[in-house]
C-alpha cells in the first residue's frame, strides 16, 4: 500500500475535480421540492463508483430519496467491506453568511469552502479514491460494497427500511465510514461511540389570527409564552433534562470508562475561543468530554413565531414553533423517547391553546467494540500513517442509520473519519483542509490491509 | 346639528375617495425605509384638513415622522378642540392571510378592508369629515386645532418631544381622539382609560456561529433555550409577572369600580369563538373584564432564532430573539418598568451567552375623570346618535402620547372612538363597517355640540 503517496500526488487535481462536481449540485434532503438535485448527485456518485473500478453500481428508488448500490466482488472467501456515506447535505441558511457561495467550492488557504465539503461529500470521496487506487493498482485485498444514501440529515428512514429488505444484497463483515471528526490532524482519534437523535417540532396554536395584544394582553394564552414555559420546563437549573422517564434506559458508564474518556487532550480554552462562548455549561456533575459522548442532551434547533420584523408589532401571535432535538445514549430508544416526549406534552397540556407534534427524524446511539478485529485494523491504519495511535471518543454526532446496520444487518461499523471541528459542518462556511482529504485517503487503504489480514487470522 | 344626516348620505362617496386615498399610502412606520409614504401621507392630510374647512395647516418636521398641524380659530373666547389622531399604521404581514391587497381598500358586506381602514385613517376622517359638515353649513361652536402624527404605533417619541416644545402652538380645552372601540354598536360604549406599554427586543448571543448540536449539544447553553427560559421565568403559574417589582406602583383599582367595571355585558362565549380559543387565561384572581382594563400584562409578541424552515437541521443556534411588551397601568411609569426590565435581566445573567436589549416604545397608562365636562359631553353625544347611554370602559389597547398630552400639557382627552372587536386592527384583514363610519361622523358635532354648551356654563 506504500505506493498511495505517489497515486494521490499524481491524480490529486483530477479527485478534486470529480469532489467538486458533486459539492456543485445542491443536495440539500431537508427540501422535499429538491427531487431534480437529489437524483442528480446519486447519478454522478453511480458513475463514479463505476469508473473508480467498480464492477456495477445502480441507483435504486426508495420510499423516500434514492440509494446507491454498486460492488466488487473479487472472492467469496475473503471479507467484505460495506462502505458506507451519504451524499445529501444540510441547507446552507444562513446565506449571507457564507464568504463565497455554498455550491461553488472556493480552495482558500488550503481549505475547500462548500457545502458539504468534509460532510459527507467530501469524506465520501476519500473512500472512493482510495478504493480506486487499490483497483488502479491491483491491491484490493477484500470485496467492497458501497451503501450511499440521500436521507442522512433527515433521520435515514428509507435506508433503514432498505436494510431490512436488503439483507442479502448489503450482506457484509464490516461496515466503513468517513463521517467523523478528529480532534486533530496533529492528535488524531477514533469515534468509538455515537449518540443518537430524536428530533420534533411542535406548534402551539392559540386564537384563529393575530390579536391585538393590547385588547387581549392578559387574558388570553398566548402561544409564544405557552412555548417558552414548555421549552424552559424541560430541563432544570441543574441543566437535568425533567421529561418524566427521559434518563430511564441511560446505561451509566463506569468510573474506569468515565477516567479513560476524561484523558483526551481537549484544549477547552482554544475552543471556548474558536466558538465564541465565554464558557462551556451543561448538566452538573459531569465535565465537557462527558456532557458531549456519554450523556443526552436537549437542545432547541429553531423557534418561531409572531413579529420578526424590524419594529414594533403590538400582536399576541397566533401560533408559535420549535424543533427541539435531544441527542441520545445507549440504551436510549428513539421510539421509547418519542413517547415520552409525546406523553409529557399531553399531561402539562396549558389552558386556551392546543400543541402539535411532528416527529422529524431519530436514530439511536452506538458503540463500537474497541478489542474488535475491526476497530484494532482502523488504530493500525490511523498509526501507520499519522505516526501515532489514535485516541478514543465517543462522539456527540449522530448517523441516524449506523445503529439499525447494527440491529438490522448484525454489522458493526468503524467511524474512521477525517473532518476537523474547525471544519464548520452544518455551519456557513463548511470547509475541509486539502491535508485532511488527501491523509484520509492514503489511510483507507491501510484499513482494507490490516482488516483483511486479522480476517485471516 | 341635525342637519349632519343628510350632509353624510349627500357626500358619502366623496367621503369614502378622499379615505381610500389616504389608505392606499402605505404608511407603515415601524420600517424606516418608508420616508417618501410617511411624507405623502401626511402631505395627503394637510391637503385634506384645508379642504374640509381650516385656515391653515402644515406638514412640520419632527425628530422622526412628520407631524401634521392644523387649525380654525374662529372666536378666542370659545372653547377649542385639539383633534388629535395618527396616519401611520402596522405593518400588514402576514401577507398571504390577505384576503385582499392590505393597501387597496375594498368593500365586502359593506365594510372596507384594508390596513388602516380603523385604525386610525378610517378612525381619524371621520372627525375630518364631521369637521368639515360644521364648516360647512356653519355650526363650529368653537376653535379646533389638528395633531396628527406618524409614530403611534411604534411609542409617539417624536411627538411628545414636540409637545414639550409647543406647548403654545397645542393650547387647547380638550383632546378629542377616534382611535378605540366599542363592544358593538347595540352596545355603545366609551373608554375612559387606557393601558401603557413597555416594549422591549432581547437578543441572546451564544456562540459565533450555528454549531452542530451533535457536536456541542449538551456542553454550550442553547441560546433558544435561554430564552425560553427567560420568558418563562417572568410569570408564575399564577399568572403573575414575577419580574422584581413590576407590580409596586400599581395602583389598586377599589371595590366598586371592580363592580362597575364587571357590569359591562362581556359575552365571553361570543368572543371566544371569535377568536378560535378553547377558554380565556390570565392572572389568577380577576375577571376577564378586569385583565384587559385594570390589571398589567406581559406577552411576547414575536420570537426567532435558529432553523425555520422545512426539514430537521441539526444545530445549536448562534442566536435567539425575542420582542416582549408590557401593558401597564396607572400608576406604573414605562421608564421605571425599562429600569428594573433591565435589572432583571442583568441579574438573572445565564451562563455562556451575552443578552442585548433594545427599548422600542413606551407610554404610560391613563384614566379620563368620569365626572368631568367632556366625559359627560361624549356620553350626551353618544346616547344622542345611538339612542342609549354608553357603557364606561377601561379598554386594553395603548395609545402612547394621551397620558403625555396630559401630563406635558396638562389636557385631558376624550376617546370617542368607533372600532369594533371584529375590526381586526393591527391584523390581516382589518375592516371597519361603513355604518361605523358613518356613525361616528355623525356623532362627533355632537360632542361639540354639548362639549361647548358646557363650556359655558
Amino acid at each position: 500500500m506504500d505506493s498511495i503517496r505517489g497515486y494521490i500526488e499524481k491524480n490529486k487535481e483530477r479527485f478534486l475535480e470529480e469532489l467538486f462536481g458533486l459539492i456543485r449540485i445542491p443536495s440539500v434532503s431537508a427540501d422535499k421540492r429538491n427531487r431534480e438535485e437529489m437524483y442528480s448527485a446519486a447519478e454522478y456518485l453511480k458513475e463514479n463508483i463505476i469508473s473508480s473500478g467498480a464492477d456495477k453500481a445502480e441507483v435504486v428508488k426508495t420510499s423516500g430519496w434514492p440509494v446507491v448500490f454498486g460492488e466488487k466482488l473479487i472472492d467469496s472467501k475473503l471479507p467484505t467491506i460495506l462502505v458506507y456515506g451519504h451524499y445529501d447535505v444540510q441547507p446552507p441558511d444562513p446565506h449571507e453568511e457564507w464568504k463565497s457561495l455554498p455550491f461553488e467550492p472556493e480552495i482558500r488557504e488550503e481549505k475547500i469552502y462548500a457545502r458539504g465539503a468534509d460532510d459527507d461529500k467530501g469524506q465520501l470521496f476519500m473512500q472512493l479514491k482510495a478504493f480506486e487506487y487499490m483497483v488502479a493498482e491491483n491491491k484490493l485485498p477484500c470485496n467492497v460494497k458501497f451503501i450511499i444514501e440521500g436521507e442522512e440529515e433527515i433521520g435515514s428512514a428509507a435506508l433503514k427500511k432498505f436494510c431490512l429488505r436488503n439483507g442479502q444484497l448489503l450482506s457484509a463483515d464490516v461496515i466503513l465510514v468517513s463521517d467523523t471528526t478528529m480532534l486533530s490532524l496533529d492528535t488524531p482519534s477514533l469515534t468509538i461511540g455515537l449518540r443518537g437523535l430524536a428530533y420534533f417540532e411542535i406548534t402551539v396554536t392559540g386564537p384563529n389570527r393575530d390579536l391585538h395584544s393590547g385588547l387581549y394582553g392578559g387574558a388570553v394564552n398566548n402561544p409564544c409564552n405557552v412555548l417558552a414555559d414548555i421549552i424552559s420546563g424541560m430541563k432544570d437549573d441543574k441543566g437535568k433534562i425533567t421529561i418524566p422517564g427521559f434518563y430511564d434506559s441511560v446505561k451509566e458508564v463506569d468510573k474506569g470508562e468515565r477516567e479513560l474518556l476524561n484523558k483526551v487532550p481537549l484544549d477547552e480554552d482554544t475552543l471556548i475561543t474558536n466558538i465564541g462562548i465565554p464558557e462551556f455549561y451543561g448538566e452538573e456533575g459531569y465535565t465537557t468530554i462527558e456532557r458531549l459522548g456519554i450523556r443526552p442532551s436537549l437542545d432547541v434547533n429553531g423557534i418561531w413565531g409572531g413579529f420578526m420584523e424590524e419594529g414594533a408589532k403590538t400582536i399576541l401571535p397566533a401560533n408559535a414553533s420549535a424543533k427541539i432535538s435531544m441527542r441520545l445514549v445507549p440504551d436510549q430508544d428513539t421510539e421509547k423517547i418519542e413517547k415520552i416526549f409525546k406523553a409529557h406534552l399531553e399531561n402539562i397540556s396549558p389552558p386556551g391553546v392546543s400543541i402539535r407534534i411532528k416527529t422529524l427524524h431519530g436514530g439511536n446511539a452506538y458503540v463500537a467494540p474497541w478489542e474488535s478485529k475491526e476497530i484494532q485494523a482502523a488504530i493500525s491504519s490511523i498509526e501507520k500513517t499519522f505516526g501515532k495511535k489514535p485516541l478514543p471518543i465517543r462522539g456527540g454526532g449522530s448517523i441516524p442509520v449506523i445503529a439499525a446496520f447494527d440491529e438490522v444487518l448484525g454489522i458493526k461499523a468503524v467511524l474512521l473519519g477525517f473532518g476537523l471541528e474547525t471544519d464548520a459542518i452544518h455551519s456557513p462556511n463548511e470547509n475541509f483542509p486539502l491535508q485532511s482529504f488527501y491523509k484520509g485517503i492514503e489511510t483507507i487503504p491501510w484499513f482494507y490491509h490490516f482488516y483483511s489480514e486479522s480476517y485471516n487470522l
